[in-house]
């Protein structure tokens, strides 16, 4: 599967959901990650967030898409990432 | 068509990016948005956000899933946005 991660959390903790978001994911640009990751680790991922984040406060969106046939990216401006596009 | 916009702009443009996706996308959290769009108005607002950005400073993306069928969003933390689920 593929995931476009999207996190709003607090700067106390933007370093360490970061680092955990990097394990997983290619970063694209600020606040954005996006790779294939199996089932398996995107449960793993999604529980270590939920143990970094505080509930309350932050806030972290996971789109799944069980396939890229369908989707597409662009980008206007510049282009942050240096990693090739995926989708 | 359906579409998610991250955005990445200096303070400066932020108000006036916000703006010209809100008129077409709903707001899901900082910097993103999302939201079914026809053809004619992605490409007008791919173009909008042309003028408004500056090309060598700021960077959206626009995320395009021909058919959301194959997608799901799920948030961790904190739900900002107010409306429902669309995918």
């Amino acid at each position: 599967m593929f995931v476009i991660l999207v996190y709003d959390v607090n700067q106390k903790r933007v370093a360490k959901v970061l680092k955990k978001c990097r394990q997983y994911l290619h970063w694209v640009q600020n606040s954005v990650l996006e790779g294939e990751i199996s089932e398996a680790n995107y449960k793993k991922l999604k529980m270590d967030i939920e143990k970094i984040i505080r509930q309350d406060e932050d806030s972290v969106i996971f789109y799944t898409l069980r396939t890229t046939k369908y989707s597409s990216r662009e980008i206007v401006g510049l282009q942050k990432s240096s990693n090739e596009n995926i989708l």
